[in-house]
């Protein structure tokens, strides 16, 4: 697979992490820091330090996996190893994981004296297909997700397709829906291609054409001004409603579970607002519904998804603003949504 | 006085601080919010909301003084008000502060949402010669200071020298270490200057000069690579002083006590290892031991001085560099100093 050229970074796919050790040994660093958590350590960590064999600069740093971990006390957890490990300013971070550790990493590597080198290796899907490229670093606050966090490119990014080998299939399905949405707005040839590949079991070459998309957008947009809202389709509600369930579910919704009933809604208000054909939407939702599990929404939540729209940070005074599609493979940016609109299409969702 | 240009943004000097309302009104803020303590909300915020009648779009931020609060959890404390107050990416945020003010605000602006537009109003005489310009923001963690941080650009700074009116003169001395440091790396005339002025209240003009040449550094240098290592003068012993006196005394020594401190050391060295003449080495100890209150340093606090220099962002791996001068107004950068040498020159200011 051809490396991938970024913001003054390569996106390398890589099974057998040669390049990383490469990128390692040419950067002269005085010593590097692997961030991971315990599944990353079980899965993905031990192929990384058989190749690490002859280095002894090395510190392992773990969290606990899952979204509950991306908050600023985690943070200051890795930020305090650094300090006791004597991370200096030519010191490296590692994030080995999925997007929890690479947004967290990132945020904590960008902001430890005032900005260190850091490189992305994503094992998941989803931090694959979307977090990889663009150079957003994150935690949440509050509950409120990425509400904080900077702009800073990682130095590399490697992705070792390998990695999906253990990732559970609903990981896979939670990445999916950013690939669906990357045809969604602007490639109809790949979402063909998509909905006709066994989607349990993405292909690299399907990884590469997303992260390609991707990328693309980006780098003509890097602090989203314009285009790069394409990448926003699905996620206004999507994002509400995962905000939602990770308060009120015990077993809460993946970021592409919720971005899927996202989608659903946008292009109906896509198809209500912006002309998206009919059959357009309902070959949108059949194939959405058929790969992803039918989520409970009550007419009682609408209020609170509303609230966790407004407090979105896309979002600009009291407008809701949504990405949707004139066609499947083109976008439309800053289409302000009335309560009313986005709560009909909340109902359109639960009456499918 | 004329305004400074710095990278991508002006420093005026202005008392009346309507350019900076003017600053507001150009913008089309959705929203601005004023971060004080409690002494510049009493000193420094009348003014300001003086100006302010006839917006109703903006909130104030008070938190406690001093740098205590410029920790993590005051940090979260902010971004938790922007969140409850509704700030969004067109938000704009108004440090009205000394360094504590402006760091942390700088912090919290530079990430919430991935930044969002702050200016600078520095009311201590230390941060408008010093933090006003040059892009760094900052938080301590464990009581080591601007351990964390970006270099973020305020898109303006205001110089209001009436400010400097309410405040104390240990604060005045405070910044006054900064100014004298600018005359010792670059500029001796500046230096003499000075040393004949009235120190207790310096004049618009000087601080104006200072800014000038600390902005003339940074901007050639802005991210710490070579010359921007002059303004390190006095700081890598000065900052080790302070964290100390910050863990063990009561009332501990202001950042410029500390540098002038520093200084001293850091003359000493200088004349052992990089040829300053003794007559500018007296000279220099002449006017700071005039200036600042002697404090008292014990050989048994030696380790942890020298811990708190290796734990400093500016050290890489386990040596310790400073900058240092070969003659008053020429710097020298990235001397190795050796543990027995820093303890000779804490030594020559102990027995001074
Ligand atoms: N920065 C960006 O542009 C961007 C884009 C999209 C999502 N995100 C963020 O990414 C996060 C979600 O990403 P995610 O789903 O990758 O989160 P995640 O890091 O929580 O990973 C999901 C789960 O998979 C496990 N896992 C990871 N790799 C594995 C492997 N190879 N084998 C077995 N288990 C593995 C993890 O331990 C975790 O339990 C969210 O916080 C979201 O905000 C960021
Ligand atoms: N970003 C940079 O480049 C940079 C440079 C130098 C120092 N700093 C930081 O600045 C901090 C020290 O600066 P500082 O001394 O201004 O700190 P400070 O903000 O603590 O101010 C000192 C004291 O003066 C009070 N005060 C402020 N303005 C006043 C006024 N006009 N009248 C009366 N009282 C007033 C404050 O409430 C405080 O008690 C440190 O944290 C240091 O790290 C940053
Ligand atoms: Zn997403
Ligand atoms: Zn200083």
């Amino acid at each position: 697979m051809n490396t991938i050229l970024s913001d003054n970074y390569s996106v390398y796919f890589d099974n057998s992490l040669d390049e990383l050790v490469d990128f390692i040994k040419k950067g002269n660093y005085s010593k590097f820091f692997i961030l991971t958590d315990e599944n990353t350590g079980e899965h993905c960590l031990p192929l990384l330090t058989s190749k690490l064999t002859g280095f002894n600069n090395y510190d392992l740093i773990e969290i606990s996996s899952g979204e509950e971990s991306k908050t600023i006390d985690f943070c200051v957890g890795v930020w305090k190893m650094l300090i006791d490990f004597g991370a200096d300013r030519k010191s490296l971070m590692i994030n080995l994981g999925g997007g929890v550790i690479t947004d967290m990493g990132g945020f904590a590597a960008s902001t430890y004296k005032r900005g260190i080198d850091f490189v992305q290796v994503p094992t998941t899907l989803l931090s694959q297909v979307d977090a990889s490229v663009g150079g957003k670093t994150g935690i949440d606050v509050d509950g409120i997700k990425n509400i904080i966090g900077t702009f800073t490119m990682p130095k590399a990014v490697f992705i070792a397709h390998e990695f999906l080998q253990s990732l559970p299939p609903r990981q896979i399905l939670s990445g999916l829906a950013e690939m669906l949405k990357h045809g969604l707005i602007v490639d109809s040839g790949y979402w063909n291609k998509l909905k006709n590949s066994d989607l349990k079991n993405p292909s690299v070459e399907l990884v590469h054409r997303s992260v390609e998309i991707k990328n693309e957008i980006t780098i003509e947009d890097p602090h989203e001004k314009g285009i790069r809202k394409a990448l926003n389709f699905g996620h206004t509600i999507g994002h509400a409603v995962e905000t939602y369930s990770l308060l009120h579910d015990k077993d809460s919704l993946s970021h592409g579970e919720a971005v899927a009933i996202g989608m659903i809604c946008e292009s109906y208000l896509a198809h209500k607002k912006t002309g998206l054909p009919s059959e357009e939407l309902h070959e949108i939702v059949m194939v959405l519904t058929d790969l992803y599990p039918k989520y409970t929404i009550k007419e009682a939540s609408f209020d609170e998804l509303l609230l966790n729209m407004k407090k979105d940070k896309k979002n600009v005074g009291d407008e809701i603003n949504c990405t949707l599609l004139t066609h499947i493979g083109e976008f439309s940016i800053d289409n302000v949504c009335t309560a009313d609109e986005l709560c009909e299409s909340l109902r359109y969702y639960i009456n499918l």
